[in-house]
Parts: structure tokens; C-alpha cells; sequence
């Protein structure tokens, strides 16, 4: 529409993470069970360390009911790390959508989504997200 | 249906999998990352170990396209493994797709697909699954 | 001396630990680091799994004051497991040294000890030894 | 002597390490075996990721020989790193020591020691550390 200019708000989290030693399989590559570690360790980057730093903390119980990963190339060992990017494609009542990519500059490694579950650990049921969590959510919201 | 007999023709494959320590997360249950682990011991027995010790060794370069989990239930620590049991539902030219539950006598606590890629080392690229394999495979497919 | 037989009542603890494909690092062989999983498995198995199955439960808190690991030989893949032999060589009042070997029938790769100290998860303080940690402990024992 | 004082030129070597979520076990402290994984961080860090940035390569092949490491106080999960600090106390012709402390302002944690051997991958044997090697080890050597 005239006037109009499309943009995307969609704002990514971004966490570098190093390429550990120990990732590395026999085959010279990033073993395809330790990216799972990048993508929890971004996760928790996103969802509890930022906002702990920012004097928050609007997620309580969280658990992970699915996870999806297609690996695109193949990681080698470097002395810098890969970012990996995080944004959220769907809030529901008491449950949410991540996607993620894992790459450098110049390419996309890895691709994946996680379907996460608010959770209450002492009735061990899933619980409604609260209004905190859904606002801090949509900051990374398509 | 009169004169129709249903039966089941698929072979799992089944894997015994002790709960490690290691694999319980600071919740008490094991790591949701872990259960990639226990799928990965149990590609690794049914691919390559078994058929080693029958002196067979049908598969040469694999690696991993793809996985998809979903989280059923919580697994807590335990003295009994539980086991892994896998099976393939789809076979092309260059790929070929695994099933797996994660389960005890009573319980379903993952299930899990992999696309796996056959891959020539030395090439660096996918390559056609060879006679062997396309048999080895067949013997635990829908 | 003359008519004084020498021989061992030691009696080790074995325990069959499968090589992991994933504990095999770029070089080839398992990773240094890969082998405190094989000494933690057989521990638990040694101190909590073998009392447990045997409808007893002797320990109640424990953890790990100092380990010391020596790399004898490279370890490669193999379709066995190796076996990881644990003794204990010291009992204080509220600590025990045990010592493993990982090996093969013709090889040994590790040697190692660790201090484990009774603990109180209460009190998050050392403990004595009660009289049936130290009975169970007495079986292993030189 | 009179008039000396005695004073150290020892530089440590720090890696800033943080603390992972999988790091915790179910005692909600890190693992006594997820240490080693702080220790080969800041060793690869120390060894080949820094001077790598600095353009350089002294080290070939290394393998570890041995470790030693004392449990000194239980470390809980943070959003800040530890510290691992280390330094070289003994070069001999064919292998080094290192020694760590993992610690945070106010704590030390973990106290280890790591003997190095410089191996020779192609002859699958050990080798004399070269010139360049005994040199930068040197910037760390009480």
C-alpha cells in the first residue's frame, strides 16, 4: 500500500557462543547432539540471565516439550564464536514458540525451533504464562 | 474385515539404556538434551555394533539431516535402564528416517525421529545408499 | 617366609562400561575429560545401584573431595565395553579413598583414586561414617 | 639476602568460564566431573586460542598425561563467570605442569593440576618441547 513502508519489528537475541574443544566428534565436527547445548544455553541467555542483569525475572517454571533441528552445514573448530539468534513464532496460554539459527556472517549452520512449557513445579502441571512473561515474550515476537 | 488379517510386520530395534547420574538436571528429572545421548547409543548399536558382531558392516558414512523429540514424560533416576526401540519408516536413494520410544514397561517418556543422510567422507557430499545397507535397513521397516 | 602364603583378599568391584561414540574426541580416541563419566558410572553403581538391587541402601550423602587420573594408554573405539575395576584402599572417620582401573583383558588405559567424603545435605557439612557405609565398605577394602 | 625482596613475576593466564545450566546436577551444584570441562576451556584458551589471535601457533601436539583436582567449595549456579586462573610450575624436556584455580572475587572453589606431554601425532609417540613451545610456556612459569 502507498505510504506504507512493511517493516519487521522483530527483534532477535543474539548470544555469541565458543566453539568448545569437546564439541568436536571424530569426524573433525560439531557433533550434532552438542548443538543442543548452544541452543540451552541461548535459551537461558534469553529467558533468564538477560532479564536477571536487567533486575528481573519474569519466567518462572519452564520445560521443554519439543525441539526441532535441521543441520544445514557442518561446524568446525574456530577461535571465534557463533552467534546464536532466538526469536519467539507463537505465544499460546501455556505455551510458546522458539526458533533459532546458529551461524557466522556468512553462513547459517544450523536451524531449529522449541515448543517450551510454563510449568508449575509443585503441582508438576503446566500452568497459564503470566502477564510478565507474555510482555517480556513479545519483545522477541514476530 | 472377514478373511483380513492384521499384522504387524516391523522389527524394533531395542536398546537398553542405563539412567546415568549425569543425565539428572538440578529439577531431578534427565536433561532434555540428554535423551539425544541415549538415541544416539541406541542408532549407534542397531548401525553399527550389532551387525559388527555378526561380522557384518553394512553402513559407511552417515550423518544427521534431522531430529524431532517431543517430551511425554518426565524420567527420573532409576537401577533399571529403560529401553530405546527403533525402527525405520522411510528409505529414498541418499536418506532414510528413524523412529524411536523411550519407554519402560508402562511408561512412553520420548519419542524421536532422525533423518539420516548417507555421506561419502573423502567427497564431502551425500552419496546413494549402497545393496547392504538398503537390505540392513530393510529389516527393521514398516 | 617360608610357609607363610601371601594372597590377596581384596576383592574388586567390576563394572562393564560401554565406549560411547561420543566420548571419542578429534584425535581419535576418548577424550581425557569422557573418562570421569566411566569412574562416576561404576561408583554408582558400586555404592547405590549393586546395595539397591540387593534391597538395601547403605549411603546416604557423599561427594567428591579430590580425584587424581592417570592416562596409561589411548583408548579407541570399540564394539566391547571395557571394565572399570574399583577398590577401597583407606576409611577415616568421615571419608574413603577408592581407587579404579580401566582396562581390557590385556590392557591397562587408566589408573585413578578419588577421596569421597560423608556428607550431611541438611547441614551441608562432613558426616561420620555410619556402620553400615563402613560394613559395605569393608567388602572392597585391602 | 638483605635488601631482597622477594616477589613473584608469575602471570596467570585467566579465562573467564561461565557457568552452564547443564553444569548442575541434582544436588543443584556444579558436577564434580563438569570442572574438567572449565579446565580444558581455559587450557585451549591459554594454549591455542590466544596465541592464535596473536598470530601465532607455538603448540603441536599435546596430550594429558595426568590430573589431579581438589573439590575446595561447592559452586551454584550464576550469571556472572568464575575465573579459571593458570599458570606453569614445572617444564621438563618432554611435558609441563599446569596448575589451576577456579574462584570468583571472594571464593576459590577448585584447586587442579595438569601434566601435559608434547606428543607426536604421525609417530603416535612423545616429543621434546621446541623452542617456541618453551617460550610462551615461559610467560607463565613461577
Amino acid at each position: 500500500m502507498a505510504g506504507v513502508v512493511e517493516h519487521s519489528l522483530v527483534q532477535r537475541h543474539v548470544f555469541p557462543r565458543m566453539v568448545r574443544f569437546a564439541d568436536i566428534d571424530s569426524l573433525g565436527h560439531v557433533n550434532n547432539v552438542r548443538f543442543f547445548d548452544y541452543l540451552e544455553d541461548a535459551r537461558l541467555g534469553m529467558l533468564h540471565i538477560d532479564p536477571y542483569r536487567a533486575g528481573d525475572a519474569p519466567f518462572k517454571g519452564l520445560v521443554v516439550a519439543r525441539h526441532e533441528i535441521d543441520y544445514r552445514r557442518p561446524l568446525t573448530f574456530r577461535a571465534d564464536p557463533v552467534n546464536v539468534e532466538t526469536w519467539v513464532t507463537e505465544i499460546r496460554s501455556v505455551r510458546f514458540t522458539l526458533e533459532y539459527e546458529i551461524k557466522d556472517d556468512r553462513e547459517v549452520f544450523v536451524t531449529a525451533r522449541s515448543v517450551i512449557v510454563a510449568y508449575d513445579v509443585e503441582s508438576a502441571a503446566p500452568r497459564r504464562l503470566n502477564t510478565d512473561e507474555l510482555a517480556y515474550l513479545k519483545r522477541y515476537s514476530i
